[in-house]
Parts: C-alpha cells; sequence; structure tokens
C-alpha cells in the first residue's frame, strides 16, 4: 500500500503527543514532519524519551516559511495548537493544492463567525468556516469524507453531544432543560506549566472550574440545537478529577413526553447502529472512565426517572484519544478513505 | 475541668477512626471504650500504627453484654456501626440513666418510619424516632443541645441540604427542578474490603454508581421539604473519585422567582450567620475538597445563570469529618453544653 | 498468514487481562479460550467492559477435563495462575503432542528442585525443571526458540537480572555487594482483594513489605550467579507505589575493579545490541516507569560514584507488560517463529 | 500565660503554609506577621482559601526594611525562604537584641564554611556559623535550648540521620558502606511551578532524580561523621513518589560487628528513650509514611540478614512535618522553654 505522508504541527503537547504515539503505528501512514515552539531542533525522543527507538524524528521549528515546507511534504496536516495561532497556519497549508487539514482548535468549529467572536475573538479566515466540517464523525460521516479541511470537536463537546444527539434529533429534549456536569482529567488542561496544575495542588482533591463560563458550551449548543431543529440551551459545569485521562458528563435532560427506559435505550441502539466507535452499556452497566482510556470509544448509559420525565445519561471518553487525538485519526481515515478504526484498533489501557 | 466519659462503638471503620482521632485530643472529654468487631481484643494502634504512642485502649469486643458496659462507663457513646446493627444497640445504651449517644448510622435519621422502611428494612426501634434529633446543628441546633438521641447525617445529604437549605427556607426552591451531582472520594464507601475498591479499580478512574437508588435521596428530600414547606423531589447521583476524602456537591434548581448572584449570596450570608462551620465563597472563588479536608466547614458558592433562573451552588465538605465524625463531634458539644468549635480547631489538612 | 491458535489459562487476573489485550490484536494468533475460576460461563467483555466489542469469547471453567480440551483447540497456552496450580495443569496440557507453554507462575523458574521448594513447597512435576526455560530473552533467546515449556520470569527479577546481567557476566560484580532496592505499583499484587490494597490504605502513602523475604530473590541470584559463574547474593527490598503499574529497581554493587562510567555504559551497549527491548538512557537522562508503560521495555542508566568502585544501575520496567504480559508474548513470538517483537508495537501509554 | 510573637518569613509555600497551620493553633504564641514575595498585600486566606476564617493576616512585602520591621514585632521568626535569601535577611534579624531565629534554609546547616560552598554558593554570613546549632533536637536537644539561631534540618537528612543515629554512635557502622534509598513525595520540591511537577508528569510513575549529586548528601555525611567519630560516606538516591507528603528512607549498611536484630532494637530504644517523637516498631511491623502524615513523627524499623552482617533500616517521616514545619516548631519550643510537644499534638491524619 502506499503509505500517506503526514505531519503534526504542535506535537509537544499532549494532544500532538498522543497523535504521534497513534500515526506512528497506523499501517497507512508515515510521519514526515513534526513541529514545536518550544524545543526546535531537538530530538522528539529526547522530549519524550517513552518513544525512544519508535520515533526518530527532530521538531521542526513552525516559524518562517515551515508551514509551506509542511505542506510541501505532507498530504495531510494534523494541527494541534492553541485557537487563534491555528487559523493563521491553516489558510497557508490549504494553499497548497490537495493538502487536507485535522484542525485540533476551535477556530473553525462554527457554522457562524459572530458566535466564534463572541467567545473567542476576532477571526481571520472566516472564508473558510463554510467549508469546515464538523469531525464529529458519528453525525457528519459523509461530510468529514468529502472535505479537506476538518474542525476536530473539542473534548467535553464530544462526550455531550455524542450523549444527547439521538435525544435531540428525536425531538425528545425539552431545549432549556439541559444540564452537562462533566467531570475531566488533568490532561485537559493540555501540557501547561500552570501551579494550579502541579501535582500538589491537584491530588487528592475536586473542584469546579468556568461555571457558566467555558467556551466548550456554544459548541454544544450548536450541535444540539442543529440537530433539534430548534435552540438548545445547555449549562455547562466542568470540574477538574484527579487523574490523568478521562471526561465523565453527567447529562440531565427533561423530556418533551414520557419515555420508558427501554424505549430510550432503543433509539439510542438504532442511532448509533454503524458507528463502531460508540458503546451502549447493558441495563445495570454504567460507563467508567478507566475503561475508554487511550480508545476511540465512547460509552454510554442512560436511565430514566419513574415517571419518565427526566433522562440522565452517562457519557464516557478519553479526553486525548476520542475528545482530541484518536478522533482526528478517524477523521483522517475518512478523509483518505481509509477504513474508520484504521490504527485505532489498540484495546483501552487498563489497569 | 471535669471530662466526659466517652465511648466509641465501632472504632475500626473510618468514621471511628476519625472520631478517635478528635477525640483523643479533645479537651472536655475522655475515651474510655473503642468497640470492634473485627478486632476484639486487640490494641487500637496495633490496627492503626498511626496512634501508637497517642491512644493507648484495645478494642472491647462489642457483643455480649459489653453495650451495657459500655454505657456504664461513658456519659455519651458514639455509635459508628452499620445502619441495622445500630438501631439494635441504641435502646440498650439509651436504657441507662442519663446516656447520651450520637449515632452515625441511617437508622434515626428520619422522621417518618414508613420511609425508613421503604429505602431500608423494619424498623426495630420506632419508638425513638420521635425523640431523635436530626444532626445538622445547622437547621437544629436548638433540638440537638435538648436530646439524648442526635442522628448524625448522611455525608452527601449534608452537603447537599445546607448547600439549599437557605433557598429551600426562603421558598425559591422549584419543587420539582433539583439535581443534586456529588462527588465522593473513597473513604465514603467505609474500611471494606471490596475488588471495586481497590486502588487499581479506583485509581486514575471516574464513575457514577447507583443512579436514581442512593439511600440518601430520601434524607435530602426529608430535610429540604421541611424546610420549604413542601415536598420537594431531589435527583441525586454520586460518583466516585480517585481521591481519599472529600465530596463536592454541584446542585443545580431552578428558582421560583428570578433573582441576582449578589441577592442569593445576601441570603446566604444571613442563613449561615452564626454558624462558624460554613464558609461562603467571594465572588470570583470556587470551593475545592481540599479546603475543607480534615475540617468541620462546608465551603458554598454559588452562581446564577443570565436569567436569574437557574442556580448552581458549589458545596464541599470532608466525608469524614463534617460528613460523619466532626459534625458527631459538634453535635455532641451542643448536647453536653460545650462551645460548639471546641475540639474541631485544626486547620484544614493541606496539601 | 495461518493464525496459531492460543488459549489463556486465568485469564480474568491482571496479568491474564494484558494477556488478552495483546493477544486479540497480536496479527499472528488467534484466542481460542480464555479460562477463570471466579467467571465460567461470563463473558469475558461483562467482567471487562472495556473489551466489549473486542473479545466476544466467555470465560471457560478451568475445571474438570476442561484443560484436556483446551489443548486440544490450541497450539500454545499461556497460564497465568498461582504457583502449585499451575504445576498441576502444565503437564496436563503438554502431554498432547506439540502443545507448548508459556506459564506466568513461578513453579518452572527454578534449575533445582530444592530451592524451589525451599521457598514454595513440595514440587508436583520436577521431571519438567530440566526442559523449562527460563524465559527472558536478552539471556536465553535461543534456548526459548527451541523449547516447549517456558518460565516467564517474575517482574522483580527482569527488573533486577536486566539491569544487572551485564556487570555479572564481565565478572565485576562484588558478589556479596549486590543491593536491590525496588519499587512497585499496586497491580503487581494482582487483581487481588484484600484491606491493604484498597485505595484508601495505598494512596498517598509508601511503604516496603517482606523486607528479607520475598520469595523472587532466589530467582534473582539465581540468574546472576550463572551469569557471574560464582555465587551471587542479592538483599532484595520491594515497596508499594501508590500507582497502578511500573517497577523502578535502584540496584547498587561494589564493582571487583574500578571503571568509569563510560565505559561501563559501553559494556551495557554491546551486551544488550541486538535486543529491541532494552534501553540505555543517554548520560543525563534517568527512567521513569512512566517511559515504559504499557510496553515491553526495559529502560535502564547506571551511575559510577567518583573513585569508580560502586554502581549505580536504574532499571524501569511496566511489571504487567516486560514483567510478565509482554514478555510471555515476546516468548511465544520466538517459541513459533514470529518476529520477536510481533505483537508488541503499541509505544508506551503516556501521559 | 503571656504569648510569644512570632513571625513567618516566606509563609506562602508548602513549609510556611505548614507553620501557619501550625502556629495558629499553637496554644503558646501569637502569629504577628507573614511575608511573601509574591503575594504583598494579599490576605492570606485569598492565597489559602482552606484557612479562611482561621488567619486573618495578609502577607507583608519582605523587602525594604521589612526585617528590621518583622524583628521589632517578634520575638521568634521562622524563615522558610530559600538557601542564600536566608543568610542575606538573618543577621538582620538577629541585629535585633533578643530575636532568635529557627531557619528552614540550608545556610546554616554546616559547621565548616567549605563545605557549604562547595555544595552551594559563597557564605555571606560565615560568623553566624559556629553559634548555629543544627536543628535535630534527638541529637542537640540542649544545644537548641541555649542558642538564638537554628538551623531546621533538610528532610532527606532528618529521615537518615535518625535513621542510622544509634548505629553511628555505637561504632557499628562501616563508614563506607552505607547507602540511603529514599523515596518523598511531591511537595519536597517545594510549592514551584515546574512542568516536571505538573499532575500529568508525576502522576502514576516513579523515577529517581539527582542520583549522586543532592546537596542533602554532605549534611548527613556531617551528622553520621560527627556521632561515628570518623568520616562517614553516604551514597544518596532520592526519589520522587507520586503523593503529596511523605519520605520513606530505606537505610542499608554493614555492620562493624554482626548483631543480632534484637541487640540493635534494643541499642535503638535506649537511644531514644525521653525522644516523644521517634516510634520504633515492633517486630514484623514496617513504618509507612502515611502513618506519620502531618505529624512531627519519625518511624523506624530495622531488619539485620542472617549473617548479622547487614542491617537494613526504615524510616519514615512526613517530609514537610518532622522534616520541616513540626521540627522548627519543635526546635522553637525548645528556644523558647515550652513542653517539646506543644502544639504538635495533632494525630497523624488517615486515611
Amino acid at each position: 500500500m502506499n503509505k500517506i505522508k503526514v505531519a503534526v504541527i504542535g506535537a509537544s503537547g499532549y494532544a500532538g503527543l498522543e497523535l504521534v504515539r497513534l500515526l506512528v503505528r497506523h499501517p497507512g501512514c508515515d510521519l514526515a514532519a513534526l513541529t514545536s515552539l518550544e524545543y526546535p531542533g531537538i530530538p522528539f525522543s529526547q522530549v519524550f524519551p517513552a518513544l525512544a527507538g519508535i520515533v526518530d524524528l527532530s521538531f521542526s521549528p513552525a516559524s518562517g516559511s515551515e508551514p509551506e515546507k509542511i505542506a510541501a511534504g505532507a498530504e495531510v496536516v494534523f494541527t494541534a495548537i492553541p485557537h487563534q495561532a491555528a487559523m493563521g497556519i491553516i489558510p497557508r497549508l490549504l494553499a497548497k493544492k490537495g493538502c487536507k487539514v485535522v484542525d485540533l482548535s476551535a477556530d473553525f468549529r462554527f457554522r457562524e463567525v459572530g458566535l466564534y467572536e463572541k467567545w473567542y475573538q476576532a477571526h481571520t479566515a472566516p472564508e473558510l468556516l463554510t467549508e469546515a466540517v464538523y469531525g464529529l464523525p458519528e453525525l457528519h460521516r459523509e461530510e468529514v469524507r468529502r472535505t479537506r479541511l476538518v474542525a476536530n470537536p473539542g473534548c467535553y463537546p464530544t462526550c455531550v453531544i455524542l450523549g444527547l444527539a439521538p435525544l435531540a434529533q428525536a425531538r425528545l429534549l425539552q431545549p432549556d432543560s439541559v444540564i452537562a456536569d462533566c467531570k475531566s482529567g488533568v490532561s485537559g488542561a493540555g501540557r501547561q506549566t500552570l501551579l494550579g496544575l502541579t501535582f500538589c495542588e491537584v491530588n487528592d482533591g475536586f473542584r469546579a472550574y468556568k461555571v457558566l463560563e467555558h467556551r466548550h458550551t456554544p459548541e454544544m449548543e450548536q450541535e444540539l440545537s442543529r440537530l433539534a431543529g430548534t435552540p438548545v440551551q445547555v449549562t455547562f459545569t466542568p470540574h477538574l478529577v484527579p487523574m490523568s485521562r478521562g471526561i465523565l458528563g453527567t447529562l440531565y435532560a427533561s423530556l418533551t413526553e414520557p419515555r420508558a427506559e427501554g424505549e430510550l435505550r432503543e433509539l439510542y441502539r438504532k442511532f448509533y447502529q454503524g458507528h463502531p466507535f460508540v458503546r451502549l452499556h447493558p441495563p445495570g452497566s454504567l460507563p467508567d472512565t478507566r475503561n475508554v482510556r487511550g480508545a476511540n470509544f465512547c460509552d454510554l448509559a442512560l436511565r430514566v426517572d419513574e415517571g419518565g420525565r427526566r433522562v440522565i445519561v452517562l457519557s464516557a471518553i478519553d479526553n486525548l484519544a476520542k475528545g482530541a487525538a484518536s478522533q482526528a485519526v478517524q477523521n483522517f481515515n475518512l478523509m483518505v478513505g481509509f477504513p474508520e478504526t484504521m490504527g485505532l484498533e489498540t484495546p483501552p489501557f487498563l489497569p
């Protein structure tokens, strides 16, 4: 098989590292270049000795004319850099004919530039927003196959949207009732050096943060509203768990009409039929972030209260995997015509 | 000062251990006896070498006529044993004139025997339910002062009730809107030997459990309904956090009338005035379970959404402290006429 | 390619689970059967929901005539059961012509039955000890290729022997000077339900155990003595680290003759040339168990004191991987003529 | 009782925080001032909300003429700032007649200025070295009582010296045989913002650092040599444990003459008689850092090999307590004539 040349821009963060771990063993591609602002010229395996003997590349600098060089040498580029930086580089990559991009930042996730600018800042490449596809393959598989620019979803939105999509599409979601109480491992904050992320400030503690003001909220609302055909509001509360990876979303909603648990389970089963990465728990069993660690799965379970009026959905993903890097590879597979699961078959990592 | 003789029945569990840690340094009492089903005759400090040189007692057996002996030798008895076992022993303790009991089990927490029997089992001492006082001093301080039997609240109920009491009393709580999404450290499950509690099954993972079926639900509903003057329903979801101690409750409710955040903060401030163990966070700051570790505090913060319709309260306690042992000591202090904070002054343990 | 049918006896412990994770994705084999004493008849993915959609087998019972049935249906059998149980079953497996066994217990690790019986108990299949090969491929690769019974090494011995083998073989090890101070994650104790392994008894603590009496000592001494050509004594101290996986050995020895650090590094480089799973750290860099997590690597570094008299070797493995399951797969690859690294290429799991 | 006014210079690090936690509840003193370079003018309880309602002071700036002001307002000053900074400030404090200082830095721990300058940098107040007392009260209690300047020992040296002192003094320690393999929780690195200390870089991992080059080595050697009456060399290897607090030292030494375990235990018992903070484990039991968490204890156990030639001592302390702040309070008590245990009676914190 002819291998596809790929590059990772921003390969020294946790999402970038996870991309490299996956791509270096992906049977359909060759790693052509890795960039880093912090470690230009330094061997990847010096920064990450875990990959010694596995990854032989050194980091490229990512500045100057490097983006053009990278686009020249790679057919698909993954950008795992902060928002704002991404929209500065991506038009330069796409300027090369045939180049495809999977962007892990927030820059191309919104259909309306106004929404982006309300939560982030001025957009410098709004012309790409119409062709960018929101890369949640369970909702947009066909569009992903045809686009050259995928906006890979945020970690929390992946967890929440997959957890509520079947209800939204079935018009069962009362639009002002949705509460997404989400809990994330620390790697969700990235490979950042902050006092609040040091071991002694996190270990053996639990806290909420950015209550009512987290930027992932409009992303959830955009996709759920689209599915529901009406504006859906999400009350979203993120929390920090003393663990490295994983997100559990506990999602609450009122139903527009009462439904039995079994009916909803059947609804979910049908909705996700043919989607190999969403697993529905059998009755009596609940998701645990440990069961999806390092894998591209989203595990779901649901409970309905006695009256059939309020539903609770539990949704578990690995924030670095289905919430970032492995979902990016899933999108890549679709964009280049590979089987959707290619290179994503390693079982979850436990214990 | 004349010291009060106290005993702990069930001193080898985590709540019992925490009671011993507090009582052995409490300036107003003397530890007269400690019992354990598992370690009869064995020195306390052999089971818990941390307390070597501090606690010199050995465990008493707790069987046969031991309860009567304990009642004979102690003025106040703490029972830190499972429900059902507690109601078997407590009437025997109270048979001694003047004996007072702080019970950490669920057996005397309900005012209606039917409610208890629906969630637990048949009650064998229902006659004591009318005199038992629900030992949340912030709500029942005066009754606690006068009773001989305090039913120390559950850990989750302490967190949730303190978090919502001001709203309930002010009739601001829409009675069917309350969601209590709670996260607990592992010691909440007690000092039990279960596969699901072993390190490798908990570490670096996060999961919900007993969704819609946890026995602490009716306790929350009893107290919030009493305050609200109308039946309040609570949708309660407990979760397990990979940490030893701490509970954070993220509490959601719709308001019966819109309110600004500042108004609610003022409501809370007044409600908890004169209650030294409830601390209200200033705007912009949020509770962390680390800040209450090992201490009798309940830390609260609140946020209101744009329309002033939905409130989010964050409530943090230490499940073994304010959620069990230190709250029991707070009740003890009130029952015997000591200052409420006596023996509870050690600052939170961090980092 | 014709796939080889394999079975795992004892697939519900942590080493068994890790074997299943590896074998189910191994391109050269088919999982024919999994047994468990505790979960006979139950689907593997019910016990381990992480593997739902990946492993479709149910557990076989492992009792009665099951061993013969398993041997009939599998060309290679992995036994991941306790010592003593293993030697009861393995002769029955080998009775089938052509059947090969990789045993993860201690039963066939010793060349002298007396040594085994001193540390364990009476041996019931001593006749197999002469043909069994100690499955440390870096020392015994050719014998492993030719045998039908591999005794897969213990986790601590793997760490310590690989760390000191070059010195032993070069006669540089002063035989009574060796100290192996080893630290292991909790999964090393297996998937056992013990109070001392529960989260609250392990979290945020560190302790030594079985000082001077751990059964892995004679295994280290057997192999190091063989290499050194003289009896080598090991003072071995195991410790428990609050983490799930990983062993770090800090190994101290006096040298028979002074050597510079560079000389020793060169000695190690040559010794492990052609052995893809041993990685020598460059000067200035030290192993971390995180860098080998989930992978078959042993990472080594060494330091020599000023006089060139005392050497400190740091040796890191994953106790469930190179210390158990992935080393078993490495042995399997050699026994059946596959490339040594087949199915073992997933990069270490981090962060 | 007349309370003694105390100040803490450097109260926003972990040792400073621990000092504040202890001093605010110490019955014999009043907190007069707290300084911080990073948070001048900010309320202590804003930086540490755990102490809200307990500590009402704001941080003083610690620059300009602040040291003189602090000395004017406090009888005893604790300096919990980095070495080099300490020796700049302490002479200014001692310039006030009657002022006493407990210094937690390394600046005054050495008797010979040359040794300090070899491992640290030029010393700017060498004239104070002769009057400074190495504040390990188990060795220097009487000198501590009489000095105005205590050099509070390092965390690792406290653990190692207490573990080997009885052997050194009895001339049983073979001077070139000592190996101190020590494992520390992360707070030992201080409240620093470093990538290597972030949760995801520490969690579920274990590593050695600064092998053969850690600055605590000469401190151990100074005290053990003094006791032994001959130069003792220590091979010291520090490791990082994924926990917040605690140090376990596994100490190896050859004996100059063979001794039975019981004889050595008796030697230790006598040596530490009258020292309330050193606890000797009974045979069959081993220290765990959890058992000393938050307390001023040093827990010891020892094992001797079959020939009575090699001894292994296990020594556990809390690095922030006996390894820093609570030992500083113990020294303070001695310096001002209080009972040695005053304010240090809170039992270890567990689970």
